[in-house]
């Protein structure tokens, strides 16, 4: 069992604050783990809560101190930058409508950001971002989780390495079940803001785990979105936002490729799987056996990659922590993404290849956008 | 270990003659071996070739005494009805051009059919053909294979039951991989036929294999396509017919559905999956995995169906031969088909439920050719 | 889809006469089934049940005129061998302790036999038959099913071309639930002859589940079992034969394997499942999902094997009805033994190599025999 | 998507100290990330490696300041004791000739162990052990990794609760292939010692993977072992401990069982897989998809239990982070595991039932010194 990657870090670890997060939020611990896992970033302030009383209650289980804790992300920057410890950067993990305030607010004053997807609320605001992302040259990324998976990585190299050849059809998924039923109406916290409009923006399932099945084609095959034919549908008639989706695509002017994103699908857990299928070969991912990758190729038996072994590419093997048949999972496809974001912060360098940012974000949002504007029309629109 | 079924007949075999099946067929042999399976017919005639000499050399493989073959489906059809030990009745399984033609011939001449799928090469031959049929009276039915699995009238039982509650989305895929190279152009004899117009008619993958997806979410759920989407490719370019389908539908004017036929799908086997999303369950099965079904309920944990139990629905246990853990495979489902058919041919009675006929088989190509207009024009259209 | 195999025969069919098989029986008509599959073989006679009452009702279920039916197998083969059309071959499917006066009867009136497993009903009479068998020199097999599967001829392949290197570990299970419950209390058929020693002879589990086990292990790796320590349970307690097993043996005099076998595994279907682990690679088939073998090479991704493919062996290609994705399951893998058996009848030779016969037949019972003794004196013991 | 556990404390963290974890190690790393996982612990000082510039070395990539670097364990334990910040407690990474005099060391010195398994190397070492944590009555934790799954936890409380009715079968294996070639001749530091009796102790795989196996069998089923039959074999020759292990064992006296270990089971990665079957029930639980069990009841469909779902029982829900279908992996299950330890050592009470100590400790080494006689002896022997 060889000891995969370098975990560790020789400089001091990155000082982070993070925005949102507080009482009953599922996504803000997770950052939290994800951030400390490799010990090169720590927690250390944070806007958790819109009150100061629940963002302090929230910040004692996250064990800092009162002091580093604010009521609003604005107070958080004015105070953590006249601090001589400050905070190196910002993590927002907060509902969709105020990604873009607080990005904004922290770029503005000198703070690199990392951002839970989507990037904002609408197309519009992605592209105002885009303006001070661009103007400020500060360092943008965004939690595209499962981009961070070793395997996905894998994925991608097969492609760009032409592996399986010219790329002829795709299809992603992702399917899950937890709004099967109307949750959102019996105080389901999550449920209730990824359903409302004035918190989770334009789109609902399509903004939600849609773009992460959008992000995670265009990121394994390279190619790009320029058409699509969506359907979207509040199959709970009460909804105000899609919770179905179902998108017919083309990539590249020409590869054909299919999208299905909903929440209704009763009794799925996670489920995104990725398929892309080519002149040679063909790959086949699902999040919820994350550790294998399987290949086809014309005429051999189909393989099955695992995570942690030595025949996988480079790009696989740097984010991998244990040897081969010693599962990582979500947390640990998650501290990838902050470990190569805290490099770059600690460089001052671009973004790498492998990290998205505000690119992805305002694509993300262009295809919600255009899958609504589709879908109401019932046409395919260039994207 | 229970015996499942009664698989033998008290009474005598039922005679059955083929068209189509001669040298290089695939599905000749198997629809031969599925109906004699349980033992309740005999192929004792053939027109399985073009030429005498071909459907002879083909009838001696067969067992068949040469005064039983014939050079075509109109020769058996007259020297048969004149025999005192005719045939009861015609198996049609060659390239879909002649469907028409000899199902014509056979029902005109008083033989009930029994056909491979798509019932014609056209929509406008199927609506033909159903008037033969309504005409004549007699039985017939088209083999569409996944409909005599077990399992798939397990599924069928329970969203009857209305086990799933209200079915909210439906998905079907049916992804092969045999087709990803042009194998047509090398004398890869049933490739050479089902990408030729005019032999497989107006449908290529969708004809071959679309049919089936379709077919099996109207026999399983029993909603019918009220809308469809489509887009249809040629991904091998100089190719005439279709190998890759991605459509949209709506079922029962209101409930989205996903169907995927592809044949390039590069390192796929025969992969049909079908799975089907209700307020209360959901349930999945693979085409490969033939003898489980996955059904899940909100809030417990997922069940694996096994084929051969005694929890089944008895509509799959009267199609099962084997007990639990025991495979049985397509030859057998099949052969439930050919069974369900020989049990019409003796009672003389109407098709039960379970066997798809002339309606399905109109319904099919409507489907076709549904599907071929969408892509064309790009549009939503009425089924 | 390639077409696999050459399912037909030109030559008259040959005429089988089957012993057991009576009402209540699973196993007759599944023997019944295979033998008639591929068109090459016909039961025409069977002495079914130990009335001629009760044969002749099983007879017509068969299909079989009642001059054709008899009431003993002896009585079968005295009036057959006097026929003008006799039969060709005596297949014995009753329950154990009639497999030796079955086989020897017909032997002796020079009838080739095949017959259901294990070969007798202990030691002393398997080591009979081998004489009876080697002094007629007629064709004696017995019905492995486990070896008629395609993958498992793939298997067996790989190990003799020395695919896995020197084979170093051999582990197998097989795990049954259907006796984890006192079903032979209540009037279970299947279950009572079993676990009864009067019919089942000394083994219960070990004699009708292990010796398939012990028998596929020296089948693909070509290995002998030389040592053994067994532990063999009634876990029920008022049964009179073992109903659980657990052996550790030595092949070749030096390799460790296990052997379980076990019919109170609570829930499980029918799971055999062979693993071989070599010097260079190692290979798993299990028989719930019989069309694939998963094939490992130290430091490659693990390969999955598929039936109906062309990168098979020849050994598993000529054995495949179907192309890839179309599953065969048990009745056509106990039809490959059928047809092979088929041709050592026509042909008159040798069994070849890969049909099972009275050496394993012997090896089987000596395996239950000292798996016995080493339980009772909870010692190794030589082979 | 709930929010599971609480995965925060409020209190300040306590601080820990390593031993072993040097260059080259694989596990000390994965023992930082879990035990600081969850935000109770942090590593504050170690005694990394043999000499104190590697030491050193060593702790700057964990971030550590020098002055709480040393260069033994009892350096550290002499040092940290008279700071004003001294370490809370001790954990123990390193070979396994090293558990004993770091344990008995730091617990004679006031300070709480955690170790990793085996206890120690010999069976009179884990004697010893015992008595220093009963004398000093201060908490003492082994690191028996897989106790920490929540679906192991889950299985834990099936069989507890009955739910399975008395137990009759008990099936565990352990399959890894990393040792299938002589990787310990070419300078692999794991492999060295893992296979050097003067540092891993008188097991080889018995004493490295035997011991998870055992005692995830007792952990699970409250059963305990009360015979053994052993089979260990040095599959690559010149190896001086066994790499290779089958088992057979008697439970509470009556129950049979079977443990395999093996790490030249060429392909395999981290294949432990637990079966227990019952009198009314069994469950399935395997490694590699740590994050479901399987569980059968007679006469119903297979169960598929997911974590992070609400049907599971609290003992599983409590040590789970992540909603259904966001894998958590073995970090994860190591973190609970030093929770659970942090809660002890914060509280000062006795170990809970979920975590294993000096008593598993010492049955593991008697299972192994047991294994090893009873292979020599080639005998079945009282535990």
């Amino acid at each position: 069992m060889v000891r995969k990657g370098n975990t560790l870090k020789a400089s001091r670890r990155l000082r982070m604050g993070m925005v949102g997060g507080g009482p009953g939020a599922f996504i803000g611990p997770v950052h939290r783990m994800a951030a400390e896992l490799d010990g090169g970033i720590e927690l250390v302030a944070g806007a958790f809560s819109s009150t100061l009383e629940r963002s302090q209650e929230a910040g004692r289980l996250y064990g800092l101190a009162d002091d580093r804790v604010y009521a609003s992300c604005e107070a958080m920057i004015l105070a953590e930058k006249s601090r001589p410890d400050p905070i190196d950067f910002v993590s927002i993990v907060t509902p969709n409508h105020l990604h873009l305030p607080g990005a904004r607010a922290a770029l503005q004053h000198g703070f690199p950001v990392i951002s839970d997807k989507p990037a904002t609320a609408s197309l519009q605001e992605a592209l105002e971002l885009e303006s001070v992302v661009q103007s400020t040259g500060l360092p943008y990324a965004l939690t595209y989780t499962y981009t961070g998976y070793p395997m996905v990585r894998q994925a991608r190299a097969l492609c760009r390495e032409g592996a399986l050849g010219s790329i002829r059809k795709v299809l992603v998924e992702y399917l899950q079940g937890w709004l099967s039923e109307p949750v959102e109406l019996s105080g389901h916290k999550q449920a209730g803001w990824r359903l409302d409009p004035a918190r989770a923006g334009i789109g609902g399932a399509i903004g939600d785990i849609g773009v992460h099945a959008f992000q995670i084609v265009e990121f394994v095959t390279g190619m790009q979105t320029t058409q699509l034919c969506a359907s979207l549908n509040s199959v709970i008639p009460h909804r105000q936002l899609d919770d179905d989706c179902s998108i017919l695509l083309t990539l590249d002017g020409a590869v054909p490729g299919v999208l299905l994103a909903s929440q209704i699908a009763t009794g799925e857990g996670n489920g995104l799987r990725l398929r892309v299928y080519g002149e040679k070969g063909a790959l086949d991912w699902q999040h919820e056996l994350p550790n294998q990758l399987i290949v086809r190729h014309t005429g051999q038996p189909a393989q099955v990659y695992s995570a942690g072994t030595d025949y996988l590419t480079v790009d696989a093997q740097k984010v991998t922590r244990l040897p081969v048949g010693h599962p990582e999972g979500l947390i640990e496809a998650f501290a990838n993404i902050y470990r190569e974001f805290g490099d770059v912060v600690k460089s001052g360098g671009a973004l790498p290849d492998s990290l998205p940012g505000i690119r992805d974000g305002v694509r993300g949002m262009r295809f919600v956008q255009r899958s609504i504007e589709s879908s109401r029309t019932r046409q395919w629109l260039a994207f």
